[in-house]
């Protein structure tokens, strides 16, 4: 898996790309991550990516034209200064091409899994600025949104759902990790975890755990699941796979009054 | 606004507070961001911040020490190693402690708005481990999610809260930005952009926005802002404030036949 980020912050990414899970899948060659500077393909000599908006207004939009350069320069394209226009077709061996933006789809662990798939993705972070219409609409395949908030760049939110595709490669968790973080996997969030000092500064791990007694454990832990599901995050239910124990458990979860 | 990152992996952090509105925000006393190890904390001779789950099961848990620990440090207060327990009144002047997991509220720009008003925030970042129930219980003010996929450590996440908290300080975004980008605050989405040059490989600028008729272009955005809201997010016309035109307007693109 190849993933370009065109970004003119490319010192924000280098730092999580050599860290962590990242760091360690590129190391094992598992994926291939690269930050580029799209400033470098500004086709212009004051370097500049960005203009003031047709029409007026505040602001600054990012150009179209150093997106594409850029674009072409990773997909090996070579630039043709005589004639600087390219039918369709001719950029038609594209991979994803994917726009970080608020205008975007709301990103979930469908579209990771998804993404996931491909061998090649592009992302393209602007940063405080406007895009282009014509890079929306002739470049992209993907418009993707990380939430209802405002941020100053693309780069963050890019990083986010590149950590979460890296990790669903083959190899790229190995052995450290497991399921426990896995909460959207079950459908429902996680019961709660306790670790050693069984007290710690007068609080105490429940006695179940303690127990040693598993088919208790699991049915309390499941019960867990769903409460907290329940009192957080009640859509969730929704689409979760529950069998008739879990139903009747919710039923019951429902009625009691909640202890204050 | 201080702002502490509790992490595994400070260089992850160190890049993004570095750079672009973090970095200049610094730079200029706005605010002050710091990175801490809490493997700094752990308080055995291991250094070890993790252990296995009571009552069986794979994976890791974060223990309590190190995180306990750690927060203390931030707010200085004097370990006693003598009597590790402390009552709930001494850990009381305790800021905004912010706990990043996928259990925890939905972020948005509302709660953007409302932490931007604090004077201290402290993250907590586990890294693709579970978290001792006791720190989220006795410990945690917040819980905050980025939304429903798995990531490796929440210190992604915590680097996109901090970036939308940072860019609402008064003089941290300068003159080098505007409204442009500020999709939320309108409630709608933000109409198509364009700039130089007006015909780029062959795909034209409207001649709306080359008409030089300010009214005309206004009306002409507002629409394509409602119509751009009405495919894409029709959820936030809901809590958009619409004036009796757009209500008109809405009618209208409703009943229009979408071209192909």
């Amino acid at each position: 898996m190849r993933i370009d980020v065109l970004t003119l912050f490319p010192e924000m990414c280098e730092g999580v790309f050599s860290t962590s899970i990242l760091g360690k899948a590129r190391e094992k060659g598992i994926v291939s991550l690269n930050a580029v500077n799209f400033r470098d393909f500004s086709g212009n000599k004051h370097n500049s990516v960005d203009d003031t908006p047709y029409g007026g207004g505040g602001g600054m939009v990012l150009k179209p034209d150093p997106i594409y350069n850029a674009v072409e320069h990773v997909l090996g394209i070579t630039p043709n200064e005589e004639d600087n226009r390219r039918s369709d077709e001719e950029v038609s061996v594209k991979p994803r091409i994917i726009l970080m933006c608020p205008q975007g789809k709301t990103y979930n662990q469908k579209i990771a899994e998804e993404l996931a798939q491909e061998q090649h993705l592009i992302f393209i972070c602007g940063h405080y600025e406007g895009y282009d219409e014509r890079i929306r609409e002739h470049l992209v395949t993907d418009e993707l949104s990380m939430g209802d908030y405002v941020l100053t760049g693309g780069e963050l939110p890019a990083l986010t759902v590149i950590d979460s595709l890296v990790r669903l490669q083959p190899g790229a968790l190995g052995n450290e990790t497991s399921a426990i973080s896995d909460s959207f996997s079950t459908g429902l969030l996680e019961y709660p975890h306790y670790t050693r000092p069984a007290e710690f500064r007068g609080w105490k791990v429940p006695d179940i755990l303690l127990s040693g007694h598993h088919a208790n454990i699991d049915i309390w832990r499941r019960e867990q699941a769903l409460l907290r599901t329940l009192e957080r995050r009640p859509d969730l239910l929704e689409t979760a796979e529950l069998t008739m124990k879990d139903k009747k458990t919710l039923e019951r979860l429902r009625n009691v009054d909640k202890p204050e």
